[in-house]
Order: structure tokens, then sequence, then C-alpha cells
């Protein structure tokens, strides 16, 4: 593996757990320095309810005046017909379905069952595919629910199965929703989702919140992985886990597979100020270490 | 791989770059609450010289009152033989040597040449020895250097290869001491030290500074490590980056561990427990994330 997508999902999974909201012109600065550090894949919105989800208001706005270059894909969160419609209007290049894969999560989280849940999913597939968008499924818990504690590897292969039969995704993403994974797990989902979507690229959504986060991350690399979400200073908290850090960090992140000469085409110095400014707007302190840090020394 | 030694460090390393100075009681209540927690082997002084590091002063108070047990091995971290003579007289039961690989700093940190840190390393194991203790020498700077950068693995390769040929240590660690490594230099470096010495233990010793101690330890599982360092609540800063977090923590560590299937007789709350208390003591925050997100949620 020489090469991975790094998606950045900041603007999407990043902020819509923390408590200050950013405006629309925030939004967009993020994401247009997200775009000038050289990220090509950048979760931007999400089509959910604003008043449900009011740290995701605003998303129409924001992809009026995102810059739309032909190498830039943005991606829009999509749970439904309704959020669709939003999405086809507001011109995202991808949806982002979501299945919550345990019961409990699904009904608190999406207010349907699993098999709803993927029936949605299907159904926002077919139609965003018809629409002209690429297409991914994202597949939560699939590590762990706060719920109901383990889930088994099995269940996943069998929601990638039903997924693919119903409506075969460019995309399979796998997502440790609050950050219980281990890279032995990361090859049992990787080798299941393969089974059951063989030739279908996967992507994976990783938290750190028990500091495994960066050890799945190149798990999931040596496993195939076409794309590894991560967030612009590793914001994102997990509302299960309030104390807990939020997304692995794209700049962490891309250290690492600096350092393992897998090519990306993000520069680091780019995510290193966003993530500063990111913090200025959100009045927190960065989680992610680079920016403290400094990269590799070099000699003088 | 099914069981790992976890060394616990958080009593010489975690505790030497602190700005708070711990009383010989409180090390031992560290020490102790380790051991209460299932660790097996704890590097639990350095035998230094207190004005240079005043957070080791009173090496040889703290081994007359940490808890006697055949099944428990207190390691020393030893320089000279100066250093030995205060180890032996202490009686602990086994000796850590450090070499770093780079000259400028082996030449600020041990006041020596490599050659000459080499040749010092092996006549502490060779004394250590025949004073009936086991020994292991750590090679410091192994992933990088925040003087010279880049560190060639065929560079580690020679070193090991000297002191297997002068003294042949029970155990060779790997350590990146600033928490510059990655995955591919794990498994590079563990060919080379395997390459130079067939046999011996691989103990590795790893820093959380840019987020890859954790994905570096559990790489270093998969390549055969006997043993791995970390410190109780992540804490032991690092002297170049002042601003960056310290070493792997044990507890997360042990997460990632126990969720792998990979026992080490440890227990969890204990590790919680002692990383709080150690905070209390040093009037930090505990970096370690275990104590904040809680363990894998089980079903109520």
């Amino acid at each position: 593996m020489t090469s991975v997508e790094l998606v950045e999902v900041g603007p999407r999974d990043g902020l819509q757990n923390e408590q200050t909201l950013l405006s629309v012109d925030e939004k967009v600065e993020l994401i247009t320095r997200a775009v000038d550090a050289g990220v090509r894949r950048i979760e931007a919105v999400s089509f959910v309810n604003p008043k449900r989800v009011p740290q995701m208001a605003g998303a129409e706005e924001v992809m009026a005046a995102v810059p739309r270059r032909s190498d830039v894909s943005y991606i829009g969160l999509v749970l439904n017909r309704r959020g669709l419609d939003r999405a086809v209007t507001a011109g995202v290049d991808e949806v982002n379905a979501v299945v919550v894969s345990t019961e409990e999560f699904s009904r608190r989280n999406q207010g349907c069952s699993v098999a709803e849940g993927i029936s949605a999913a299907i159904d926002v597939v077919r139609d965003a595919r018809a629409a002209g968008m690429r297409t991914t499924v994202t597949v939560a818990t699939a590590f762990g629910c706060p719920f109901s504690g383990e889930v088994e590897v099995d269940w996943i292969r069998q929601i990638v199965a039903d997924l693919v039969d119903g409506a075969a995704p460019d995309e399979i993403a796998l997502a440790d929703t609050i950050g219980v994974g281990v890279p032995a797990q990361v090859r049992a989902l990787s080798a299941a989702a393969t089974a059951s979507a063989p030739g279908i690229a996967q992507r994976w959504h990783f938290h750190n919140t028990r500091n495994t986060g960066y050890a799945n991350a190149l798990t999931a690399l040596d496993t195939g992985a076409h794309a590894l979400d991560a967030s612009i200073g590793g914001f994102g908290g997990c509302p299960f886990a309030p104390a807990a850090t939020g997304n692995i960090a794209s700049e962490d992140l891309l250290y690492a597979l600096d350092r393992s000469e897998v090519s990306t085409g993000v520069d680091m110095a780019g995510l290193i100020d966003a993530a500063q400014w990111l913090g200025g707007a959100l009045d927190k302190a960065v989680p992610a270490l680079l920016g403290r840090a400094g990269g590799f020394p070099t000699r003088p």
C-alpha cells in the first residue's frame, strides 16, 4: 500500500458533538483550509434535521460557498429521502448513508431498527446513484456498542452482504463510532467486508477515545484500505464518553502515513495551521499532538 | 503471541522529566500500587547522579522499602560502574544499561560518545551478570534523534551486534526516546535486532509524542516482542518536546492488549486508580485516556 485517500471529516463529525456552533463562514473556512492543504475528499455537511443537530445547520449555505474544483469531492451525510433531496439540491458530489449495526443505538440515533436502517440506506444509495452521485454506506458501531457491548463480526458481514445485495454502494465504511476497537478487529472486519463485498472499496472511521485509533488506521491500511477518515485537530467528541477525545486527527494520521511512505497528497503545515485556527474558533485546546510536538526532526 | 510482559517504567521514566519531585514514600506507593495491580517487572529506580537528575534521588531508600516478592523483579537503570555498585548494594533484581545511538544525544545525555557508551554498557552487563543480575541494554534514539534526525536501521543492527559480541545481555530494548517512530520502523528494527541477536529477548520502549506509540507497541507484539514498557497514567514528558505527551500509558496499552486477547496478568482497575493517585501527587491531569473514557462497554 503506497497511497491512501485521506477523507477529512472535521466539518461533519468533528463539529457535530461540539458545544460551540460554527457559523457558515467558519465552516467554509475550515473546508477551504482542508482543500488548500491538499485534501481531495471532504465530508463537508450533514443533511440531518438542524433542529435535532444544530451543529449541522446551514448545509446548503455551506455547499453554496465552498470552493468547487473538479479534483475535490464533497460528501454529504444522508439518512433518508428528505436528506437526499437536500443533498441533490445542494450539489454534493457524494453521499454517505449510515447504518447503525446495533438495535438500541440505531433506535436512539436514527430512530429506527437496524433492518429499517439497512432498508433506508439501500434506498438512499439507489436514489443517489440515479442522481449521479458516488455512494458510501457507513456501518456504525461496528467495533462495539455503548448499549449492547460486543458486536459479532459475522453480524457486520451480514449487514454488508445485505447492503451489497440491495444496492452495491461504491464504498463501505466501517466505523468505530465509540472508539473501542483494536487492530485484531480491523483485520477480522476487513476480511468479513471483503467476503461480503469483494471489489468494493473499504473506508474506515476511527476515534481515538482509548488510544487505539491510530493503530487501527495503520492496520486498516495493511488490510487494503482505500480511504481513512480523520478530523483536523482531532476534534469530535463522543456523546457517550464526554471527557474522551474525538476522531483521529488528520495531522497525526498524516505524520504516521508520511513516515511510512504512504502518499496522500496532503500538506502537514496546512493541517496544523487549520487545527490551530479551529481550536480558536471552538475555543478549545487542540487534541492532536503534532502541533505541539513538531514533526520529525530535520538535521540542522 | 498470546502473552507479553508489561514493564512498568512509571517510577523511572514516568517521573524523571516531571517538575514535581515525589518523596521516597510516594515512589514506594506508586511501585506498590503497580505490584498490587499485577505488574511483575518494574523499572523502579535509576542510579544516576541525583545532583544531575533530582527526580531520581533516593533510589536506595526506595529499594529498601518496596515490597519484595519472589515473583516481582525490580529493574534499576545503570549507566556506569558507580551506578552498578549502587544497584548491587540496593538489591535490584535487574539492571538496564543504556546506549544512546546518536553522537550528539549521547554526548549531551550520557557525556560520552556512542562507542564509549557501548563499551560502558558492555562493562555494566558483564559486571551485573557476575553479580547475579538479569541484564538489559536499551538502545536509545533508535527511531530518530532530535539532533541528527534519521537513524539508519543498519546502524542499530551494528550497535546490537557489538553489544552481543561484547556481553550478550539477556534482553535488548529498542527505545523511541523522542516519540517519532512508526510501525514500519518497528518491523525493520525488530528484524535487524533478531539478525544481530538471535534468541535474545526483545523489549520495546515507546513514547506517544506523535500518537504513534500504541501502534508501535502492537506492531512490536506482532514481531515477537517479549516485553513492552509503559508508564502508569502516561506521564513522562520528553525534554525535547516540552508540550508533548510522555510514555505510552500502562492502562491504555493494557486496554489494547486485553481486547486483543494478549494476557499480561495485570488488572485494569488497579492501574487506573494508580494513575489517578499519581496525577494527584504530580498535580497534573492524567494523559492516559482509559480513566476518562472507561473500558469496553458491558451489556447492562
